[in-house]
């Protein structure tokens, strides 16, 4: 069962970025034993009192009892802890997987004097088998002395299971003309795979924002970045995305909603924020050797555009082609015949690295492949396709589908 | 762009069946050189007038030349003639491609002397490239010179692309009292793979049946064969279905409707052989070293089930475990769970090779490993999943996905 453990991704970016401290954050990382040996597994974040929090969860109907738990919190909008394991996704595991939950949330409640309800939690690991909640709780108390400002990477590390580096982005913005800041951090390198992988991201800022109006911000950031990318298609049953504003910063805080002119600054840098973690997922996609970029236009509505896009990003004979380095338009029209949404074959437009390929549903005689072919072998593609329907539009990213995606996930045991 | 030439499947099987000649029904190949070389390319039946003609063709919205002139055609009921050609698609090409089919189209009716929206066509191969008709009207008189009973094996073997081998089936059918035959070749080898490969099957029959009766009998026998298999989860521009019915059996052909008690062996004998072209298709799925039936059963709907054991089925990690021959049941729980249909988590019962390892939500603590082991280890690998909240039930069949898949559509150009 044993995994080979793979090298740093190719696409990895040079370094972990440099993130100050997030006023009203402190964190603490420590070796547990939940499954790994050697490494960090646990991550216990404590939140100052009325950090107000957003979340958006996996769609899976078999979600992990973590994610059961942070939706019946969610409500209350407010956040005072958050603990993390990596090892276990304590999925699958039924009445005995609501009692971890239970008995980990309590007991990091207790340490940070708050209620249960304002704990939110999150397990990625293994599924099917019974968390050992005890290596947990059994540490709570070494986990809350050592709770300190910022420690980014350190946080990063310790959610990773089959992550190759750990992924972190940062972004000031200015609310009201008070600066602030927002920190994320990220794990995830198959869209999942539900026995090692999975995606968590979690974004904290110093920025006073009310949880009903940081929903409204966090819900369509998601569709636009983590919901835009794909590795393989599979979905976990852990996924979770959460944005904590502790406050800290004091801004003035009267917002009409999420779509206040006085927020535009903070919604455009927490999507870049979330953009770069979500294409940090993508770069370390299971064995992929190319970044790739998909952009639909002219479909019937973004949301088509979008079902478009990751028909395309999702075919395994798109992506075996670009791994090979071979610009198979064909294969990319077949992706778009499968989506089932509207397109004009007769109006049809496809580019690769920016030089048009085919036009007006004929393959364009005599094209520059020269560009092409040198754009099909640097490590980010770039595709765009117009389907000639309307103008709809989205942007989504996957990799490539190599030798090495099998490798990670063909557990050859004989 | 030269693609490694597989050798035979190990999933194949051991030879082309034994299939008698059906009356009314003569077939012809040759080696036109529409793109191969040294090898048949094109097929042509001349069936007997009044030939009764049922269809399904691509859901693609990006459908074939020859796709759309079936789908304008099938109205008629009536077909006297079948031209299909390997090695050129016909898909993505425009104005051109509609030439193409009416002028090849044109000039089979003008051999079999009868009109031409009763000549059905098909093409098979590279997508994008104009199809040099010239290449099939110049051998027509030589193909039509050529026509004669049997032949299934060449006919077979002319419609072939990345296959590697001929898929053919044969059964004898009973109606109302009188001996018919139902005889079907096909090709396939991934789901789709647009460039080289396409869904393509073709069932003859002496069985007297009026054209609205057969359609009403092929449409929910393609949803459980041909609709159930997924090899790579990609649909061609070209898929095909066609049955022909020439009515030389002579039988007594007054039938209330498709569901006729009359009619239940042959609609048995017709699945049946349908099912069995399409189990050749999954069984020469690009790289396939497994062969894998699903069984879904307590679903919302028979649609659901199909829903959740297609998500299944095409899961990449699914598909790798059982190449890695690992009973990675935990896979299966997250590809029910992104199945978007009804699931009761804590009812989720999975079987594999007969062995129950969850039940009730749980993985079943000390349940037999030696024969799922053994189980994974062999060729036919059986899933069963109850997902607790009804009686919808399905099956379908796919392959799992390995090295071979990444080989043969990599083209690994550097």
């Amino acid at each position: 069962m044993a995994k080979t453990k793979p090298k740093v991704s190719p696409l990895a970016p040079e370094a972990f970025p440099t993130i100050p401290p997030i006023d009203g954050v402190r964190v603490a990382t420590r070796a547990c034993g939940v499954r790994y040996k050697g490494r960090t597994d646990v991550l216990l974040v404590e939140l100052a009192d009325e950090t107000q929090a957003a979340g958006v969860f996996t769609k899976s109907l078999t979600a992990s009892a973590p994610v059961d738990w942070c939706r019946k919190s969610l409500p209350g909008g407010i956040a005072n802890g958050l603990v993390v394991n990596s090892g276990n996704a304590n999925a699958f595991t039924g009445r005995l997987g609501e009692d971890a939950v239970e008995q980990v949330v309590e007991a990091v409640a207790d340490r940070l004097a708050c209620r249960p309800s304002r704990v939110f939690a999150a397990s990625t690991g293994v599924i099917g088998e019974p968390l050992n909640f005890k290596s947990i709780t059994d540490n709570l108390d070494a986990l809350a002395a050592d709770l300190a400002p910022g420690k980014w990477d350190e946080a990063a590390k310790a959610i990773m299971t089959t992550d190759t580096f750990p992924k972190g982005a940062v972004k000031e913005a200015q609310i009201n003309g008070t600066k602030v800041t927002i920190a994320g951090i990220a794990k995830g390198s198959g869209m999942i795979a539900p026995d090692m992988a999975t995606m968590l991201a979690y974004v904290f800022t110093d920025a006073k924002i009310p949880a009903p109006v940081l929903q409204g911000i966090l819900a369509p950031i998601c569709e636009r970045t983590f919901n835009s990318i794909t590795v393989d298609s599979d979905t976990s049953t852990s996924d979770s995305l959460m944005l904590f504003a502790t406050g800290a910063a004091g801004n003035a805080d009267r917002f009409s909603g999420p779509d206040d002119a006085a927020l535009k600054d903070f919604r455009t840098k927490a999507e870049a924020v979330m953009r770069d973690l979500a294409h940090q997922i993508v770069r370390d996609g299971e064995g992929a050797s190319k970044f790739i970029e998909i952009t639909v236009t002219g479909a019937d509505s973004d949301a088509a555009a979008k079902r478009i896009g990751l028909s395309i990003a999702n075919s395994p004979l798109v992506k075996t082609a670009i791994a090979g380095e071979d610009a198979n338009w064909g294969r990319i029209v077949m992706a778009v015949g499968k989506a089932g949404e509207k397109a004009e074959r007769d109006r049809l437009n496809i580019a690769i690295g920016g030089i048009t390929i085919a036009s007006n549903g004929l393959a364009v005689d005599g094209y520059d492949e020269a560009p092409v072919t040198a754009h099909m072998q640097s490590p980010e593609i770039n595709i765009a396709v117009d389907v000639g329907v309307g103008n709809g539009r989205a942007t989504v990213w996957t990799c490539d589908l190599t030798h090495g995606y099998i490798d990670i996930n063909a557990d050859y045991r004989s």
